[in-house]
């Protein structure tokens, strides 16, 4: 079996600087099979690069080395690390918050600090604004080719020395429902909560139930109404709002074929909360 | 000789989902060949799907299957279907009008519904609005890597059933020729019709030649000229209209190095026709 | 050891012309890896293209080829060519100026123009508009695979015959440099200059000394400062401009977390030029 190795970062696909990543991992090993999750996360977004991390590393394979680079705090004394996750997989990344959500969700069993005295491509020591491709990518390749193992990788950290961006918990009182909208189904502009199927549990709506929906931006109140709780986007007409559970298995809000992000203005990231509740109960 | 799967989408690169297809497509088979027609078709439109698949299969080799996942109808009575093309090739898609272009050029031989109870993976059952990872990456990965052959899909369906988009007929009246702009040079913002290279027979142009162009939106008339029929772009200066027969073998009407789509207004369609004819004629 | 085969162009990644590329490239040998630099170089932008083949080709293994396909002139009688790099490398490309970076660094070895009359895809002599398809894929599979090999591309040209765009040399004056700023750090807005680490002697920088920096657009003032000299972007505040050795070890000019390029409307280009000095000198 080859092993995959996968990349993220914020760097656009319009230079070269994903390609020059890319070419120094298949110098360590020719036959590494290589991918991408996305290189379209917003410049320095650390927030969006964790969640999805979160959204793709169970779909692939066992032995999964993930390459994570939004990182803006390069040449700060901020650590590259790799993390071993359930499964068999790694992430290698600057430890900056990016491995928030999978850390939340208990799949984060490990971590090591990366040694750039061993792990570092050869005559590189001169640049220091390009670790993804002079240190993660560079690592990832010789993790992923059995070149070295896990550790060599460096010392092991204490998990819970891991930078983690407070998002707050769920919160549940009553049949109400608080949570966060994490992020947009961006091509869509739906909004993807944390709120999970299990947490709706305090509701226990069924299809064609309405939800009362209310969505906050720190304290500003950016939308409130009624919406029908549905199974897939089809049970509305086109530009109807409705709440679904998405392929993640949290909840959601949209508009059929229309941006619910845009007609509200909605940013998602830890500061935008949405609270639903039932109809009928209310 | 590893099989390939090829991807295409509305879904955008900005976030996790084509990378989930991709992680679950080498989840059933580590060792297929993954590459990709394009995923930003414009969201929903089906119609753009089915032409950018009709202008690469021939290009892949014998045996590629295809994945084209633009499903707006996710969740409604719409099919699943694996279509067989010539040269052995595979689409898997929803019958929606994808296969259009496909079929119209008679290189879709068979047709089957992908019966979701033997052909979805396992435990996304409660997951309904991504169809594209949990049946259509799934089912094609399955197909491509030859762990299910083309008859394990599910039930054969008459082709006539197919569903199709009215995109009209060429119209040859003396030397008039009406086909539609079917799609943009996306980049570049020429032109492409429908009108072929045989077609043009009615008009006999020889390169140097002036052609008649009208442009109609629906009945609106965006655009009417007089433009030289070329080999390329080089035979006109920078900023000069032409038309030309591209490589897809069709008529097709652009500026050379700058948008004629941009400066009239024009967006590509079904309901957008060209008619030419003869300037030397007229 | 697969043979690489990378793709560079001006297509986008919007409509089919990349993959029907690809497709033909795997129709010539379905083992081969192909893989890419970017498809977002500006249209018809030789210059950028240049620049990105320069800032890859070595971070690649020894033996890959390369396609790079930005070719405003296809039609004219612009040549088509393999250039053989240092360390078994090759570029396929028209040979309009798309060589210049490679070839000032000493990188070009030899050139050799492209007989048609063996190295066209069967078939598409009546396509004249996708050389990329047509010629330059195809061509480039069948060298990456071994089908052919270099000296059966077609004659062999002289390297003072190769078309290069003119961008002047570093001018060092005591302890003044004048150099060009190539190109943007697209997704960040970070100017990068063609003045080396070396050329930097003439004012022998350490970390935290003041440039003095002017840019000019033909001989439009576009910015005039003075900026630290920095290891990184860490070393001074978010909004807070720096220059530094980037990753190509040459001049960069910056803002932290911001977009220098945006703010003061700078354009790169052989027409942009870096002027630096020392601020303490000064």
């Amino acid at each position: 079996m080859i092993r995959k190795l996968v990349f993220q970062s914020d760097f656009g696909l319009g230079d070269g600087a994903v390609s020059a990543m890319k070419g120094i991992a298949y110098c360590v090993d020719g036959n590494l099979l290589i991918s991408d999750v996305t290189h379209d996360i917003s410049p320095f977004n650390i927030w969006e690069a964790s969640y999805r991390l979160s959204q793709v590393v169970d779909f692939w394979p066992e032995g999964t080395v993930f390459v994570s680079v939004v990182d803006p705090g390069v040449g700060s004394d901020r650590k590259s690390v790799v993390a071993r996750l359930k499964g068999d997989r790694y992430v290698v990344t600057p430890d900056n918050g990016t491995l928030t959500h999978l850390f939340l969700s208990g799949r984060v069993l490990e971590m090591r600090e990366i040694d750039e005295s061993l792990n570092r491509l050869q005559g590189s020591g001169e640049s220091h604004t390009f670790h993804g491709r002079d240190v993660y990518a560079y690592t990832g390749a010789r993790l992923a080719s059995g070149v070295i193992g896990y550790e060599k990788i460096g010392e092991r950290l204490e998990l819970s020395s891991l930078v983690q961006i407070d998002k707050g918990k769920i919160q549940i009182k009553g049949s109400t429902i608080t949570g966060t909208v994490e992020i947009l189904d961006v091509r869509f502009g739906h909004l993807w909560t944390d709120i999970t199927d299990s947490d709706l549990e305090a509701i226990k709506p069924v299809y064609g139930d309405k939800l009362n929906v209310v969505i906050l931006h720190l304290e500003r109140e950016l939308y409130r109404g009624s919406v029908p709780f549905c199974k897939s986007f089809y049970d509305v007409n086109t530009g109807d709002e409705l709440a679904y559970i998405n392929s993640m298995m949290n909840l959601a809000v949209g508009i059929h074929q229309e941006s619910f992000a845009k007609l509200y203005g909605i940013t998602a990231g830890p500061d935008c909360k949405l609270r639903v509740s039932s109809a009928q109960a209310g």
